[in-house]
């Protein structure tokens, strides 16, 4: 009866050490110069325990991010009751996170590289967006409804799905995302782009 | 004087032969199972070829995406003189477009994977994405601000922004993308998410 249990926490020991040392080496080299030799030298395993698990270095890189390794505090949406200034704050901090981190931007990309070649990585991504948004940001949205601030029959999932799609997507593109284009996104979703009538 | 430009000849009609056998090979097996392999053999010319001009799988097909070979129709953005009912009419041809072609889904995620791990692909992306919406998008949303439907201040590549990011994250997540979607996200891009003051 112990082998097995030995051999799991065994395995659980590995895992968290790949996780670490991807982690510490994108600190350290970045996504760009990340090599899979080196993860598994850092975690003290074979190249192939880490192939095990991830078929390729996006995939761990997005795994690390999943696991709340690196980027783990933009899974929380502060609450001051103004919803508008909440995802304006929410969003800043994701700029300074990319202005202090040069890595950050190909630790996006790493996921949505990941997310576009694996249905597992997109289902695992998915789930984890969706529970933050489940957690965080729907709870603030739907606290905002209470509130009277959202509209009525505005997904709270939609609002997330624009707010991560947008800025994906300017990521993607090398495009920066400065203050004032988080000032102007933010007035584009809460205001419409329509003219009033 | 003659060499050169023969040899030019040469390199543009291989490279326009690589990327019509790519859309061929698509249509016929999809993307998850192209084979540069196939694709160098269709176009008559050796796999080195292939590879002399484009790194991966991911990046001939996003080549194949911007130069017009597939999802061309996409670029095409009507005018009635109404711009919600030609932004929801866009946005529905490509719901009606993926729910035809059951390699829709996998085209769209190679173009986000190749941007995501080539600046250049990106740059690229980018420059015709951005071509599309001065030409298309753009045009029409800077016609619907002379008209009035559009609220001083929202700048057109960012609605072109908002739209692509928010369909683009739906793919990676694989997310249907409904004709119930395209009318809240269109609802909620016009008219914004915030309650009436």
């Amino acid at each position: 009866m112990s082998e097995p249990r030995r051999g799991r926490v065994r395995s659980e020991t590995a895992r968290r050490a790949i996780l670490e040392a991807t982690r510490d080496q994108l600190a350290e080299h970045g996504y760009d110069k990340l090599s899979m030799d080196r993860v598994a030298a850092a975690a003290g395993v074979g190249k192939q325990t880490v192939y095990r698990w991830w078929p390729s270095k996006s995939a761990v890189v997005a795994e690390c991010v999943l696991a709340g390794y690196v980027l783990a505090d933009m899974r929380v949406v502060a609450d001051t009751g103004d919803l508008r200034s909440d995802v304006r704050a929410w969003l800043m901090a994701f700029v300074d996170f990319v202005d202090r981190d040069p890595a950050a931007g190909g630790l996006v990309r790493a996921l949505a590289s990941a997310a576009a070649e694996s249905d597992a990585v997109a289902t695992h991504l998915y789930d984890r967006f969706t529970a933050t948004a489940e957690s965080h940001l729907a709870a603030r949205l739907a606290d905002a409804e209470r509130r009277g601030q959202l509209r009525d029959g505005i997904p709270a999932v939609m609002v997330a799905e624009m707010l991560f799609g947008t800025v994906l997507y300017r990521f993607l593109v090398r495009q920066d995302i400065t203050p004032e284009f988080v000032d102007r996104l933010c007035d584009a979703i809460f205001n419409g782009i329509a003219a009033p009538r």
